[in-house]
């Protein structure tokens, strides 16, 4: 095989079923297709290779679209001195009662506690403010790819919910409104390249209330992705601070025209926890699927009967080579039969796996066997490379169909409070009337056990004469609700 | 320019001279080339978009090369729990005085401290013992880039000594020594390309003496660097642990013959330190030089009196775009001039310079400086990507060969101690006569002010009759001594 396996001890299948308990089912797909496991620290797990190099994939194709738009990366230090995390009011609200704090360092009591990045505003903001000083230094697009501590008190799922993650955050800095939000949406577009090609997940983006907005933003748009049980999990987001955080940081810039003025600030981010979204969306009771452009190995090997017929495993070993550019793994173990090859590498997800025996060697032939829908064909040697390119590239594509009819089905819309109770109860995603109030937020919350407002679609229906669904009043927009990570 | 570099202020050059104040000239040449900064926290810096990209390529290449021996990159976690650094004795003590310690997530006190990694063996070692059953699970050879802390109480140096940094960190797991110190040299093969292939970094390797080596280790074996001050510098490493952690962690295998036995284990690393080593070797009194095979931007292009003659302006762009596989950034601001311009870039350390004037135009050639030796060649037009080649690699291999005679002109031997110690003072790394043990070495350091040992070469002269530099007894090996970070 070309990258290692671990291959000694009996494997068993999933045994839970994703309609019938999702939770359960999700647990037993991360945890036996090797993708992640649980840690001695709560809420902190550890990423095995399939998923680190899918990871890695992600961040080199976010770098390539990112430095088309001019992003540079960066490394910020992962502590933050209280006093500058505490700069910006609201910002340091929203995160310090999640923050995990250094106290001392060896023996001795530091001065002033540390934070462990929960995010790197404070930190880079401070240095901006040092380095920008005219509209020359403008704009400044520096991304950092990194991890962060936020300790949360729910109970951890692994990918979806745990204490430290992975992210990037792209902070930029322009010299007006105007440029800033023009680049945010260039990002959200790069995002989009990440998300829908690569990963092959669609989402409803919009605009977060006032109360769901990131601490300190002027307002935050996120792309929100359908899982299935019901739940909602943010993905990419654009974060546009305008001037708060430029006041709260001192960073200001001379116009050309010699003026001194604040700069306008966006801060993006795709975190590790997609990766929980991707797997959870695509795959199935027999495991693992993940969409090939994301797959290390994009392909299986399985000879059949090639113990007594070394022709056969010849000729396997010519096809790997073949095929070497999609990394494909040859399993010639001896000591399983091809039965339970077959089950381990659905289970771990490899796209698709080519069979090869006696007979199909006669006829110049090799059975190929897509993972996601298990369709099973023949094909000719001669044609093979190119029938292996145009069934992962089907299955990307079909990937993405199937995703984006689940989230359509879920989609739904709800005029009074009962019928959107009655569709989160379905496991809907509901479009609402609703008047922008944390308070009334907070009802909404009680009264649908739990469901939150999502974001306010880009494209707003007519809101005029539509009456909020919690206060009777006229509604300010339509926002979508449901339950959500 | 194809990547943005903030123009509008004036640059001031070096001030101090290498030879003369090498710490005062470090300082400078990091800040002023852009390649760091200091932050708020102490000890810890940030890292801008020219030496983050180098480190960037660093990983790149070094995971190239660990992917041809087996190496599988993962992500564990931040954190690890008190009780769990504690389980190997040695380990802890050696780590424990410099740990980074979380108390409070939030207002909550937490049950137990956890400690920021200063190394994972801990918390990777405690998942190896519950995924290792069988040799068949063997080799394990599981790496991860991340961020580290040791919270050192040392006077912080950017680059060289700071208490957050970046590397990778092998841990891999066999079946026998025999198998594991075999792997462990073919890792330092690959890491050999990265230091001397890339970084263009020479080096004395060797074992490390019982009193320095790795906390847990049975033998430590390390490439150092030498510096401009005299000091050494530890660059990659390779730790044989034996079966010391397997003991301590309890990582244990089920042989062929169905025989349990405790695993043999490897650690071996690259860091961030590697950066600040390379940046001080090569650079001179002007400012920053690096390895062509490392620049972001090899070429910078500066047109000459373009401003009234756009036929110059217009061949700089084809010129950037024929050589656009370089990188190059092309030059054309009008409010500083080419000598503003020349000054920068080689601050900034950019490999080769390429200017073109409206004279240079007539005669079809441009003139190509090398930012090393500051050779000047005039350049035909038609023979100008075979030559940008052949200087960016005579460039690289003159830094190498440079670095190198730097280093033997300040490699000695000496069979006393006053020899010795006018040798250590004159900045030079000695070879001498020792006994193996940690009250001689105090001595050592004493009688040196500061000099430690670094390591015993491979191999070794001739050690019978030689008598210990410090106990006047039968030495036991030769082993280098000098001043080091």
């Amino acid at each position: 095989m070309s990258k290692k396996e671990n291959t000694g001890k009996l494997q068993e299948g999933l045994t839970a079923k994703k309609l019938e308990n999702f939770s359960e089912w999700f647990q037993q797909l991360i945890l036996k297709a090797s993708l992640a496991d649980y840690t001695p620290v709560s809420g902190c797990m550890v990423f095995k290779p399939t998923a680190w190099a899918i990871w890695e994939k992600i961040k080199e194709e976010t770098d390539k679209e990112f430095g088309k738009i001019g992003v540079q990366n960066v490394y910020f230090p992962l502590f933050i001195p209280e006093s500058l995390l505490s700069k910006e009011a609201e910002h340091v609200e929203g995160f310090a009662p999640e923050v995990a704090w250094v106290t001392h360092g060896g023996n001795t009591k530091l001065g002033e506690r540390l934070a462990v990045r929960p995010t790197s505003e404070a930190i880079m903001y401070d240095l901006y403010s040092k380095w920008i000083r005219s509209w020359r230094d403008l704009p400044l697009l520096y991304n950092q790819w990194n991890n962060v501590v936020r300790w949360e008190f729910k109970h951890p799922v692994l990918f979806l919910r745990t204490r430290e993650f992975l992210w990037n955050e792209l902070h930029s800095v322009f010299s007006s409104e105007k440029e800033a939000i023009k680049h945010g949406e260039k990002v959200m577009k790069a995002y989009n390249k990440i998300t829908e090609d690569l990963m092959a997940l669609p989402g409803i983006y919009g605009r977060k209330t006032d109360k769901e907005k990131f601490a300190g933003a002027i307002f935050s748009e996120k792309m929100h992705h359908y899982l299935p049980n019901g739940k909602m999990i943010e993905g990419t987001c654009f974060h546009y601070d305008g001037q708060n955080f430029a006041k709260a940081y001192n960073i200001k810039f001379k116009t050309k025209k010699e003026k001194e003025e604040y700069a306008y600030q966006n801060t993006h981010a795709i975190s590790t926890r997609m990766l929980g979204a991707m797997f959870a969306i695509h795959s199935d009771d027999k495991g693992l699927i993940i969409p090939p452009k994301l797959a290390p190995n994009k392909i299986v090997i399985i000879p059949i009967r090639f113990e007594k017929n070394k022709d056969v495993l010849k000729k396997a070993k010519e096809i790997s080579k073949i095929l070497s550019r999609y990394n494909p793994l040859l399993d010639e173990r001896l000591e399983v039969t091809p039965g339970y090859k077959f089950h381990e590498w659905e289970l771990k997800g490899i796209p698709l796996k080519i069979e090869i025996g006696p007979n199909d060697l006669k006829k110049n032939q090799v059975v190929v066997v897509r993972r996601d829908n298990h369709k099973k064909i023949t094909v000719k040697d001669k044609n093979l490379r190119k029938k292996i390119e145009s069934e992962l590239e089907e299955m990307q594509k079909e990937l993405l169909k199937k995703a984006d009819e689940l989230l359509q089905k879920n989609l739904s819309k709800a005029e009074g409070l009962q019928d959107a109770v009655k569709k989160i109860n379905q496991k809907k995603v509901v479009l609402v009337p609703l008047k922008n109030s944390k308070d009334i937020e907070d009802i909404l919350k009680e009264k649908t056990k739990g469901a939150k407002t999502l974001c306010r679609p880009i494209n707003q229906p007519k809101i005029k004469g539509k009456k909020c669904i919690i206060s009777g009043k006229q509604a300010d927009y339509w926002v979508y609700i449901g339950k959500s990570y």
